[in-house]
């Protein structure tokens, strides 16, 4: 995949890397960029589609639990780097939420992830369908990608 | 991949999932896993191989990047349960290491996730070939597992 | 304080310093050692107390948010060491328990920390009395560490 | 301390709590309070005072090890929260770096911390006098929080 596969109007989020996200190397401790993964994904929610999380979250008692993830590190950070992080939804199911992250700087890639989301109750820790709002909301996301 | 298709003889550490792992819902968040993949490659190292890490860091100049992961989540884990976490090594390569981690407790598969790491140089930053010594104790390892 | 000030049935734990604790220093990033102190207050209360934090927290709907805390940085610990963490038990009040956390290798001290928690309700976020059962462990271990 | 003790033109950080950030609780697990200051210190640095931080620690071989924190946490915060994180410099001795980070939200105070960082050659892991060039800046930095 090349960087050019990345659509125009995907949410894009630029993150230096700090002191604190790295490890003896100098680069970015691997698990701290499934950190960033997540917080990328919180705030696609709140800040692209306009959806509360710790709404859904505290009072609607939805969480968002991670089912599959694949990633490809193609490039390390450093501490003072940056790096832009774009979030492409490619698919929703019934209860999943298929999307990729691409992170790269200025025409490098630094790496390519692909993650299978779903939506569950909090209460029942099973799987529910995704609920109609979010749903719509998703769904404009893709067409306004895709166009 | 059921739970029988872990050798007798593979590396395994039980781990207790604590308060400092959990996230909101009251599990492990997902980016700990990734942090506990990390802990257990470099005990296997240590404590089976006897390869000692710090040095291999620190006097050796030799790091471990991860290259690509896949994990598939199946069961969440939460603060008081615990874990068997095995590592199975697959394959080596010129500079690479193909493995898997399998987390299960008592019959019950949590996770399956598999890796390649290589071996690579902290002063190029570029992948070496895997030294003779960390090559011949690793494929023991594999020896030792497949019988 | 020197060393000699921890008592003899205090309890203890001896932490290995890995990889995904350490910083770009290669020593200890400030941060995990909180983490650990958390940890070390949890084992110290499962492990040597017989109170079980899961079920505190989620049935009995009990936390033991942290109050105050300080902390002297006396020596750094790098990948590869260890050091022995103990907690001394001071004092109860009424909600607060007033603990340190001393660390030391073989002589040397690495930190020494002062901690103030106290117990509250999860449903009110305020604190409550310490409950009985608990009370009397804590009273016990003090009394176990004093003789 | 009550908030109206924030000097006027003190560097300030504005931070919202995510779900990565929170314990079993909903709120901040405390040892992510210790990554926040770490952050802060950084972000000023490189933002206020102007000083490059990668480059101290990677070329100058510079390192600011913590050598004392007192914290009083007055006010849990909840993911969906913010949180305005401000950084006051109090003083500076040969080496050390005395200053505290006031957190607080809209005229509630979250906490109160003091800090004293010293200046360390990454070499010899000994402190080192504060270089000149920074030592200027944090002074200048010093001045202009108290007219």
């Amino acid at each position: 995949m090349t960087l050019s596969s990345v659509p125009e109007n995907v949410f894009t989020v630029t993150r230096e890397i700090r002191f604190s996200d790295s490890d003896p190397a100098g680069i970015v401790f691997y698990a701290e960029f499934f950190r960033m993964f997540n917080d990328l994904f919180e705030d696609w929610l709140v800040k692209r589609l306009g959806i509360d999380f710790a709404y859904q979250f505290e009072t609607e008692q939805r969480m968002f639990p991670l089912v599959h993830v694949d990633v490809d590190f193609r490039e390390a950070r450093r501490m003072g780097q940056k790096m832009d992080m774009s979030l492409i939804l490619n698919r929703l199911g019934r209860s999943s939420i298929h999307y990729e992250i691409i992170c790269n700087d200025d025409g490098l890639e630094i790496l390519h992830a692909r993650f299978v989301t779903c939506v569950a109750s909090k209460k029942t820790m099973q799987t529910i369908e995704i609920p109609t709002d979010i749903r719509t909301r998703m769904e404009e996301y893709m067409a306004a990608c895709a166009s």
